[in-house]
C-alpha cells in the first residue's frame, strides 16, 4: 500500500501533459529555436557520431547485429562505422546501441539521462528513406531530446531511484517525438505516438554493466520509430499516456511533477543542460581526472614521473568515494568507475581515453602500483562534481590541483575543436576505417544541408556507402 | 521517498530467483508434467487459437500488419487466420495481438494475467523454422506460462495496483523462457534471456481500451523470442535480473514476494489456476450472464419474453457495481464492462458472444430499453465472482437464479466440447475462412504430433498455407 502523502496527483489525473508536449512538437519551427540551442544540436551530433564510431565494432554490437541480421527486411539504412546495411527499425536500434555502449554519449545533468543516442539514431535511420533537410533533422533532434528530458524531469528523482534505466524508459518517448516530427504527425497523432511509447517504455538498472543494458537502449530507439509509424496509421492510444492515472509518470515513479514536463517549454531547453564526456568513465571522476592531467602537464616542466609518486590524495564529496572507491578493478566496466584507476592512468600516461580503461591497462604493473598509493578523503563541503588532488613525491615535494567544474559540463563546455578531437580519437579507437574529415565537414554543415542523409553516407564504412549508391 | 515498511527484501537482494526458474525450465521434461497439466496445455491452445481467429482481422491487426509489412524480413512464419506470411519476430507479435485483442484469451486468476497469448505466439512463430514435436511445443508452453505467472505472483498485487499491464510486463519473461526452451538454451543462457526480457518488460494500464494495449502484448511475444535468440548468441545479462536490487521485481512493485516465483515449482502449476472465458467481457460479469442465460432457458418453458420484463435486479459484491455500473455504454469496450448491457443481451437474446457487444448491439432499441430496467444491489457477503439475478415480470411473477462460480473458472471449467464450440463460433466471427475441423483435429492430436508446425498450416488462411508449400 502506498502512503497517501506520496500521491502528488489528484485521483482524476492532470490532463494535458501529453497534449502539451505533442502541441509543442507539432508547432515548433527551426526559427523558434534559439541560436545557442541550434548550435548545441550540431555539437550533440558530433558527440553522438564520436561515441558511435567508438562502439560500432564492440562485442555487444557484433552479437546483436548477428541476431538482427536474420530480421533485416531491407537495406534502407546504414550502420555507423559498419559495412552492412539494414532496415530502418534495426538501424535505429543498432546505432543507438553503438552510441551508448561505452557510456561516452551525452548526459542531461538534471536527470542523468543520455538523451541523444535514441533520438539521433531514430532520425538518421529514417533520414535515408524519408527525405529531410539538415535543418528538419536538427529541429526534430532538439524536440526529441526536449521530450525525453522533460518526461525525465517529471518522474525524477523517484524513477531512477526505484531502479528504472531512465535513458531507455524516457528515451522511447523522445525518439517517438522526433520520429513523429520527421514524419509530420499532427498533435493528435503525436499523443498516440506517446501512447505507443508508453506500451514500450522499459529498462531496469540491474542490466547496467551487461549487454542487456544496450538492448534497452536499442529498443528505445526502435520503439520510438515504431510508435511514430503506427501513429501515422491511426493506431490509437490513450488521450493521456503520460499523466493519466495509470500513465507512465505515476506508474513508474513515486513522486510525479507533471508541470516539469511542460512548464517553460520553448523558454528553457534541455540541450543547454547537457554535457559531453571528455573521459569514458563516471562523471563523478571527471574533475579528478582534469586535476591529474593538469598536474601531469605541469610535471613535464618540473621533471618528475609517476615512479616518483609516493602518495596521491583525492579529496571530494563523500559520494565520490561511495561510488568510485575501487582500488583493484577487475573489468573494464569496473575500471570506468574506479577512482584509483582513473587517477593512476591520468597521472602515469597523461591520458584517460577508452584505451586506458581496457583489461590490458588494468593489468599494467605501473598502474597497479600507482592505484595502491591512492587515498580517498571525504569532505562534505565539496560540490559533488568538484575534486582536489594532492600528489606527494618521494623527494619530499608536493603538488596539488583543485577543479571546481569538470571539463565537458555545461558550465565548462568542450569547445567545438575539442569535440572534433574526441570524434577523431574515437574513430581511431573504433577502427572502422571511415574518413573522418568528410564526416566532420558534413556535420558542421548540417544546418545548411539539403539532405540530412548525407551524414550517414559519410559515417558508414565503404561497402555500405557503395551499396547505397547501387 | 518510500516507507521503510514497504521494503520487503533486504538491501543485498535475494539471490537465486532467476536461476531457480532457469534451472526449472532447463531440466523439466514432458514426463515431469502431470497428465492434468498436459491436457490443460492442449486446452489452452484451443482457446488461444479460438481467440486469435476472432481477432485476426480486427482493425488493430490490420493497421499493425500494414506497418509491420515494411519490416518483413522473411516469410518464415504464418499469421493465424490470415493469408500473408512474415518473419518470426513479426509473427510472434501479430499473433499475440490477435489472440488478445478481444480480451477473450485465458486468465490466470491469482494474478489476472492472460498468460498463453505471448507464450504460444512466440512458440508457434519459431515452430515453422525450428523443428519441434507437439510434445516439445506443449512442454515449452507449460514452462513459459509457469514463468509468466510465477513472476506475476512475485510482484502481486503491488505491480498491477501501480498500473503495470501485468500480462505484457510479465509475459515477456514467459515468452523468453518458452522460446529459450524451444531453442534448448542452458541454465546460464536462460538467465541471460531473462536479463534481455528485463530490458524490454513494458506496458501500462492506461493503454487498456486502445490499440496501444495490443502493441504491449505483441512486444511481449516479440521481445521474448528476441531475448532467447540473443541469449543463444551469448549476449550477456545480469546474474539476477528478477530479484536483484534493481531487478524487475523490486523496481516494478512496492511489495515483492520472491519465494512465490520458485517455491512449489514442479508441484503447483499455473495452468491449473487458469480459466477460459465463455463470454467476451469482464470476468466480474460472468456469473450474472450465466444466471441470465439459465433464466432465459427456463423462460422458454414458462413462456415469457424480454418484453414481459419489468425490472432486473442484480445482486453482487460491491466491486461488481464499482467496475461494471454502465447503464449507457458508448462503445464496444464499454459494453464489455457494462452490467446493464450484459444482463440485457443475455436475457433478450440468450447469448453473450462478440456479436452481442458491437456498436450495432449497443444501439438495439430492445436492449436499450432493457438496460434501463436493471438495478444493481450491493451485498458484501457475496463472493466477487458470484451473482444473483432476479427478474420481475409485468404479470407479477418473479424468477431468480444464483450462480456461485461462473462457467470457465478453474473450479467449473469449460468442457473440451465447450472449448471446441468456442473455437467454432469465434472462427465464424473472425471470418477468416479457414477450415475449423482440421485445426481442431491437429490441436487435440498435438501431444502425438511429430511436427508442431502442422497446427499453423491448419490455422492460416489458404494463401499462406500455399506459400508455405512453395
Amino acid at each position: 500500500m502506498r502512503d497517501e502523502s506520496e500521491t502528488v496527483l489528484p485521483a482524476d489525473s492532470t490532463p494535458g501533459v501529453s497534449r502539451s508536449l505533442a502541441r509543442f512538437v507539432e508547432r515548433t519551427g527551426w526559427s523558434d529555436v534559439p541560436a545557442a540551442v541550434q548550435h548545441e544540436a550540431v555539437r550533440a551530433l558530433v558527440n553522438y557520431f564520436a561515441a558511435a564510431l567508438a562502439g560500432c565494432a564492440s562485442p555487444v554490437i557484433e552479437r546483436a547485429a548477428t541476431v538482427f541480421a536474420s530480421f533485416r527486411a531491407s537495406e534502407a539504412a546504414g550502420l555507423i562505422g559498419r559495412r552492412e546495411r539494414t532496415d530502418v527499425l534495426n538501424a535505429a536500434a543498432l546505432n543507438a546501441m553503438s552510441a551508448n555502449v561505452h557510456d561516452f554519449d551525452d548526459t542531461h545533468l538534471p536527470t542523468v539521462i543520455h538523451p541523444s543516442a535514441p533520438v539521433a539514431a531514430a532520425l538518421f535511420a529514417l533520414a535515408e528513406s524519408t527525405p529531410m533537410s539538415g535543418e528538419q533533422l536538427l529541429l526534430a533532434l532538439v524536440l526529441g531530446v526536449e521530450c525525453t528530458c522533460r518526461i525525465g524531469l517529471a518522474v525524477s528523482p523517484g524513477h531512477y531511484r526505484r531502479g528504472w534505466h531512465i535513458s531507455s524508459t524516457c528515451g522511447v518517448f523522445g525518439a517517438a517525438a522526433a520520429a513523429g516530427k520527421a514524419l509530420r504527425l499532427d498533435e493528435g497523432q503525436l499523443v498516440w505516438a506517446f501512447g505507443q511509447a508508453s506500451a514500450q517504455a522499459a529498462g531496469v538498472l540491474e542490466t547496467l554493466g551487461t549487454m542487456a543494458k544496450s538492448l534497452g537502449f536499442g529498443q528505445a530507439a526502435r520503439g520510438g520509430v515504431l510508435s511514430a509509424l503506427l501513429a501515422a496509421q491511426d493506431f490509437s492510444g490513450p488521450p493521456e499516456p503520460l499523466a493519466g492515472n495509470y500513465g507512465f509518470l505515476r506508474v513508474s515513479s513515486d513522486h510525479v511533477d507533471p508541470a516539469a514536463a511542460h512548464d517553460t517549454l520553448g523558454r528553457e531547453w534541455a540541450l543547454l543542460s547537457t554535457g559531453y564526456k571528455p573521459y569514458p568513465c563516471g562523471i563523478v571522476l571527471h574533475a579528478a581526472i582534469d586535476a591529474c592531467l593538469q598536474l601531469r602537464r605541469d610535471a613535464a616542466g618540473a621533471a618528475w614521473t609517476s615512479a616518483a609518486i609516493e602518495r596521491i590524495e583525492l579529496t571530494g564529496h563523500p559520494l565520490l568515494r561511495e561510488r568510485a572507491d575501487r582500488p583493484r578493478p577487475a573489468s573494464s566496466s569496473e575500471a570506468q568507475v574506479s577512482a584509483q584507476h582513473a587517477l593512476a592512468v591520468a597521472l602515469a600516461r597523461g591520458s584517460a581515453g577508452l584505451a586506458d580503461f581496457t583489461a590490458e591497462s588494468i593489468a599494467d604493473p605501473e598502474l597497479q602500483a600507482l592505484r595502491e598509493r591512492v587515498v580517498l578523503i571525504d569532505d562534505p563541503a565539496f560540490a559533488i562534481e568538484a575534486a582536489h588532488v594532492a600528489v606527494r613525491l618521494r623527494d619530499g615535494r608536493s603538488v596539488a590541483c583543485r577543479v571546481q567544474t569538470p571539463r565537458g559540463a555545461p558550465a565548462r563546455p568542450l569547445s567545438d575543436a575539442e569535440l572534433e578531437a574526441k570524434l577523431r580519437a574515437l574513430a581511431v579507437y573504433g577502427a572502422s576505417g571511415i574518413a573522418v574529415q568528410p564526416l566532420l565537414d558534413a556535420l558542421w554543415g548540417l544546418p545548411r544541408a539539403p539532405d540530412a542523409a548525407a551524414i550517414m553516407r559519410a559515417a558508414c564504412a565503404p561497402a555500405a556507402a557503395a551499396s547505397a549508391l547501387r
